[in-house]
C-alpha cells in the first residue's frame, strides 16, 4: 500500500501499468486538546488513505505531517503551544513539486486526501501549479483530486454519531469526530480521562488577527469529544472510507 | 469615505487621531454568468464596504479588483473566458505588503471586505504575514479583521430571497444574491434578458484538476438568478450592511 | 469601455475579434502635497485611458491603485503620511500575471498606460516575465505596450502651460501637470486654497537611502503648482490623449 | 519518543523544563536498486534519531521524506523511475519554517539527523535563515545541530563490515551500510534476492548535467550490498547510535 | 583601493575606523556594438569608482559584471547576442544581501556606482531593502548612495564631447561617451576601426516587448561613436571623476 | 580569454561555431586568515580556469566574487569580519539565470569552475533549473559542468605539497593549498610575514548554529600555511590545469 515500502522496480511497474493512483494524505503538527495527540490530523488522513487505497488498488505517499497555520476559527489558533505550521508558500511549493514529479514520471491521478481544514487552498494552488508547469490542461488524461475525508460523512452517520444534533464541521477540532475515529484506529493515543466536557466554542463570522486567545476554549478543542467512542470510530470509519473509494471508483474509473 | 480622495493631510489627521479603521473591498476580476459584469464581486465587496464606512466613521480604500483563481466548485473555473486571476503569490504579497504599510503608519485596525470566495485564505496569509513582519501579537492595539459580507445575510432574509429554499452559499455565483445586489446598486449593468433558468450546479465533494469543463453550467452560474429582483437587492444590501456596521462597531469598540 | 462592466460573453466575443487592445492604468496611492488626493496617479492614468479608448477602441482594464515605493528625487519618498507602496516583487507578480492571463485569452495587444514615475521599471519586468511565461519572441503577433502618459505632452503644450520655462518631469509631482489635469477632469478633488507656492526641490543626482527628509519640500510637492488651472487641464488632456491615441493607432494598427 | 503522538500539554511540559531536544530526522524518496525501499533514507534515519532519542532522553519529530534531488554521484541520479525529489526552495523553506517554529515555542536545541546525501547544505540553509528570523546569534542558548548519521560510523566498525576495504561514502547508495542497516531494522522491507553484485560506479570528479544515464550503474546502486547482513547491520546500529548519544551529550550537555 | 585585495584583518580595522564608504560599481554583460567589448559596462564604472577611491579614500568592491535586462531604448534590447542579463529577483536579492552585509559589519556608507542605466531601479530595491532588514530609518548614520557616473558630466565637457549638440543619454549606448572613456582607459579593448558612422536610434516614447528588432540599428549601438577619441575620454574621466569625489566628499563628510 | 573583452560580433561568431565553452569562475568575499586577501577563492578560480582556457580553447566568463555562507566546518564561519555572503536564493538564481542565457544563445558547454567549497550545491540546483527552463534532460547535446579545482590535485602533487601528510581538504581553508597557489599567481597579495603557525581546526562531525567561535582558530584559517612556497605553488597549479584541461578535452569532446 505504502509507496515508500516499493523498489523503485516495483514502482516503475506500478507507474507503466498506466492507472496508477498515488494518494497523499495531508495533516499538521497540531494541538488537538488535552486527550488527542499533535499529529492527529495526519495518523487519520493516513489511516483513511490506507484503507481507501486497500479497496481501490491505490498506493499510498507518506504524509504531509506539516501543515498550513492553524486558524482560530477551524483549529484554536496557531498560537497555541505543540502548534508547528508552514506559511502558505512552503506548502504550495512542497505540493507542486511532489504532484509534478508523481505525474511526470506517468502516475495517472494524485488523490490529495486532506485531513487538516486549513490546508485545502494551499494544496489546490500547489496541484494548480504543477499542472500548468506541465501542461496539462482540461481533457488531459492525468489529474489531481483534491478532497477532505470529513467530506464523506454521510448524514446517517451524523446521526448515530451526534445524536444531539450535529455541530458542524466548524467546530469540530479535538471533538467527537477526531476523537471517536483515533479511539478506534490508535486507542492507545488517546486519554479520554483528560477529555474536558464543555459547550463549543463560540461562533464568528470573521477572523481576527492577531487571535484573541480567550475565544479559543481552555482545552483547545472547539467542541468537546463528549460520546465519542470507538464504535462511533469504526463507525465514522467504515463508512467513510466506503464512500470515498467509491467516489474514487466512479470518479477515476478503477 | 474613499482614502483615494483625501489628501496626504487629511489623512494623516485620519490616523492621527488613534482610532482609524481602514475598510479593504476585495474582489476579483471573473466571468458571472450572461447577465451579470466581470467585474461584480469588487463592484458589490466596495459598495458594501462604502455604506459601512458610511455607518460606522470608517475609511475605504481601492479594491482589489483581481483574485485568486476561481474555482470550478465555487465559481465556475479559471479555464473560462473573461476570468483573470491572480496566483497565490501575487495575491499574498499586495495584501502583506498594504496591511504591513497601514498599520506602520498608524492606523488602527484594517478591515479586509471580501466579495470573491476563492480569496479568502490568501488574505488570511498576507494579513498573519504583515503581523509578523510587525511583530504584532495578541495583546496588540491593532488588528486585522477579515470577512465575506455574504456571511451577514441573516437567516429571515435568506427566507425572503430564497423563498424556494436557500441552496447554499456553495453554488451563490451570478445567482440569486449577485444579482439582487446589483440589480439594487448598479441596474445599468445587469442584463436580466439574458439570464437562463437552469437547475443548480450538482455538488462535488472533491476538487478535481484540470477541470472537467461540463461540470460548469453553460451559462457560468453555479445557479441561476431566477426571481432575483432590485427590491431583493435592498433588503439584502441593507440588512447585511447594518448588521455589518454592528459587529464592526462591537469588535473593535467604534 | 471598461472591461469590468462588461460580460463574459462581451469580452469573449471582444477578444474573438483577433484585435482586442485593453489598456491598463497603472497610478498609485501616494501623498500629492497638501491640495491633491492621494489617489491622483491613478485616476489620471485612467482617465486618460478612458479617453484613448474611447478614440481608439480599446478597452480599459481596472487600474493598479497601489504602485511601487514613492522615491524622494520622483515623488517626495516613500516615508510621508498617506504614501503605501508595493514592494518590487508583488508589482512584478502583479503585473506579470494579469498580462499573462490577456495575452493567453486572445487579447492581441495590452497597453500598460502608466501614472507613477517609479513604476515604469517593475511593469516592464512583469511584462518581460509574461512574453516569457508564453514564449512570445520577436515576431509574435501579440505585444505588450508600455508608456508614461507625461511623455506625450507637446512642446507646444508645455509653453502654454508653463509659460516661465518648464522644469522638467522630474520635478513634476504635485505640480502645474497633475493639479491641471485635476482641475479639468475631477475639481471637486482639488484643494486650491491649500496649494502653497514654493521653489522647485533642489536637484540631486544621487538617490540617498535613508531619505534625507529635509530635502522634500514641506507640502510634499516637488514642485508648486502655481498656474495650474482647469483650462490648461483641458488642453493637456485634450492633446495628450489624442497623440497617445494616435500613437497606438499607428504602432499597432488600429 | 515521537513528539506527534505526545498531546499538547505534555509537548508544553516537555519544552517548559528548558532543556527539550527535538531530532529531525531527514530523508528522501529516491530508488535504491533493486533490493532496497524508495523511503529507505527516512526509515534509516528515523530509526536512528529514536534510539538516540532513547539513549539522549530527546523528542523526535516526524521526518522529512522528500528530499533535495539524486545526484548522479551520490545518489544514482534524479532522473530515475521512483525518484521524487524537492527543489531547494521547498526544502530550505520547510526546514526554515520548522526549526523557527520550534525554537520559538522555546525548544533549546534542535538536532536535524540527516539520511540522504544531498540534503545538507539545504537544510543548513534552512536553520541559518530560522537563526537570522529569531535573531539568534553566538552566544544565544539555543542551537541547532546538524549531522548525517554515517558520519559516526567508526573506524573499526568500518574494518568488519567491509573487510575488503571501504570504498568511501561517495559511493554508499544501495550498499552494504543501508542494505545491513535494513536487513536489521526491517527485514521484510529488503529483497536480498533482487541484489546484483557489480563493481562500484567509476567515480567522477564532476558533476555533469543533463545527467549521463549510463554513468549509473543499471541497478541504480552505486556499489553493491554485497556481504551485508543483519549482524554487520546490528553492529553499525549499535555503534553509530552510541556515538551519536554520546555526542550529543556532550556537545549539548544532556 | 580594491577590498577584495585587503585581508580581513585589515578589512576590520577599516570598518572599526568608522567611517569606511564602500563603493560597489555595477555593469551588465551586454553588446555595445562592433567596436566595444561585452563587459563595457563594468569596466568603466569600476575605473570610475577606483578613481574615486583614490580622491576620496573609499574602497571598491568587485564589480556587478552581470545587469538587468538590455532594454531596446536604452541599451539596443535584450534579444542581441552577446547580452547575458538578470531577471529583477536575482539583482534585487545580490544587491540586498551584500549591502545588507556590509553595513551589519559597520561600514559606514555604501556608494552603489552604476554604468548600466537599466540597473538602476532594481539597485534601488535591493538597497531599500537591505535598509529595511536593518531597521535603518531617515535620522540612521547608515546610508547608501546609488548613482550613475554619466550624471557627473558637466555641461562644458559635454560641449567638448559633442560639438554638434549632444543628442542625450537615452541614447548613449555605444556612443561616444563609452567609447571615449574606453579609449582613454582601456585602448586595447577598442576597435575603431569596426565603428560604424549612423543616425542615432529612432526615438520612441514607448517600450514595445517583444522587441521589434529593426528598430535598433544595425550595429547595435544605439549613436555612432563618430568623434569619440582619447583625448574626449580623459576629460571626460577626469572632469566626472573630480564632480564625483566632490559630490562624495560633501554628502558623506569625507 | 575573457568574453567580457570580446566585441558582440566576436561573440556570436564564437558561438555560431557550435562548440563554444565557456568557463565560469566562482569564488567568495570571504577571510582567509591574516596573510590571505578576502577576494582569494575568485581570484583562485578565474587563474586556473584562465589557464585551462588556454590549454583547451574554451572562453572565461567573469567571476561570481560573491559566494555562498561561509560555514565554520570548511571556511571558518559566516560570523567573521570580512566575509560578505549571499543566502540561497540569490545565488542559485544568479547561476540559474547566467547559465540559462549562455545555453539559449547556444553555448555548447558551461564549465561552472568552483573554488569556494560551500557554493557547490547552489551552483548545481543553479545549473539544473536552468537546464530544467531549457528542457534540456538526458542526450541533450549541451551540458554543464560543475566541479572544484582542488579535485583535480593528484596524490603525487599532495605528497609533494603536504610531505608531512596532507591534512585533508576540510580544513584546507588558508592552508597550504591557497597559500602556495597564491604565492605563485600573485606574490603581492600575500602577507607570509603575517602567517601563523598553528594545529589545524579540531574536526567536527555537525554543523552547530549559531557558530561557536572559538571553534575556528583565532587567525581564521583552518589549517596553517606552513611551508606554503611560490614553487609548491607553480606545481600545484600546473599539474591542476593540466589534469582540468585534459578532462574537459576528453568530457566534451574539445
Amino acid at each position: 500500500m505504502r509507496l515508500a515500502t516499493m523498489t523503485a522496480r516495483e514502482y516503475e511497474d506500478w507507474v507503466g501499468g498506466g492507472s496508477a493512483v498515488a494518494i497523499l494524505p495531508t495533516g499538521a503538527f497540531e494541538q488537538h486538546g488535552p486527550h488527542l495527540p499533535l499529529g492527529t490530523d495526519a495518523i487519520l488522513s493516513t489511516a483513511v488513505a490506507t484503507a481507501v487505497a486497500e479497496q481501490t488498488g491505490a498506493k499510498v505517499l507518506e504524509p504531509f505531517t506539516l501543515g498550513y497555520k492553524s486558524q482560530q476559527r477551524s483549529g484554536g489558533g496557531n498560537h497555541l503551544p505543540g502548534t508547528l505550521s508552514l506559511d502558505a508558500d512552503a506548502l504550495i511549493a512542497q505540493a507542486r513539486q511532489l504532484i509534478r514529479g508523481l505525474l511526470a514520471q506517468g502516475v495517472r491521478h494524485v488523490v490529495v486526501l486532506n485531513g487538516h481544514y486549513e490546508n485545502t487552498q494551499f494544496l489546490y494552488e500547489g496541484a494548480d501549479l504543477a499542472l500548468r508547469d506541465l501542461g496539462l490542461a482540461p481533457g488531459a488524461e492525468q489529474s489531481v483530486m483534491l478532497l477532505s475525508y470529513w467530506d464523506y460523512v454521510s448524514a446517517p452517520t451524523l446521526e448515530v454519531v451526534y445524536p444531539d444534533g450535529f455541530p458542524g464541521w466548524d467546530v469540530e477540532h479535538g471533538g467527537v469526530l477526531e476523537t471517536a475515529l483515533l479511539l478506534h484506529l490508535r486507542p492507545e493515543l488517546v486519554h479520554m480521562d483528560r477529555a474536558v466536557s464543555h459547550p463549543p466554542a463560540a461562533p464568528h463570522r470573521f477572523d481576527r488577527l492577531p487571535v484573541v486567545p480567550e475565544r479559543t476554549p481552555e482545552t483547545g478543542c472547539l467542541s468537546a469529544p463528549d460520546g465519542a467512542s470507538a464504535e462511533k470510530g469504526e463507525l465514522l470509519f467504515t463508512q467513510t472510507v466506503a464512500d470515498l473509494a467509491a467516489e474514487l471508483r466512479t470518479e477515476l474509473g478503477l
